[in-house]
């Protein structure tokens, strides 16, 4: 038998190239994704588990949303033991999307 | 009694200035309001009637779209007669949100 730290399937990821316009449009036209793509923007990659963001929606709500960010090509996961740990892929998705991101992290 | 050239109200405007940014990003995130963006970008302005688009949609659908785009700040327009005609508001759109226009007006 295989030995498993997580019985969750691993994340799937979207390489920001491989996004229409769109799509990377309507993941940040969101207030909670935009809370979450700042925060992680704040902290040093792979630091910040899914339970660590300071939003007001459900576990269900909020595995949604990292999806659609994950879909996008915002964020990247992996499983550390029973954490689930983020990256938010600020470099690719920079390269594909210039100033996209400038603007959501922006003072407004 | 008043003489009038259509029944319509006056379509109502908001001012890039005044639109938050996810309003924006989600008026651009969908396919045909970023056909008509585009067209309107290619097109003089004050030269492009709202039936004068190719876009896939019913005349309510294309109504609806018009005003998410008014909404956001990205179209302006004006009654002349029977026609309802449109300008793209791109520089004060773009003052407002720095290369957001010009990544969906590329070429993807």
């Amino acid at each position: 038998m295989v030995e498993r730290t997580s019985h969750r399937a691993a994340p799937e990821h979207t390489h920001p190239d491989d996004v229409p316009v769109p799509t990377a449009l309507a993941a940040l036209a969101d207030p909670v994704r935009i809370t979450l793509v700042r925060e992680l923007a704040g902290s040093p990659v792979w630091t910040r588990s899914c339970g660590s963001f300071d939003v007001p929606v459900g576990k269900a709500a909020l595995s949604h949303h990292f999806a659609v960010l994950r879909g996008a090509g915002l964020v990247e996961q992996r499983d550390e033991g029973p954490k689930r740990v983020n990256r938010l892929r600020r470099e690719e998705f920079d390269a594909r999307f210039p100033g996209l991101l400038a603007l959501v992290l922006r003072e407004d």
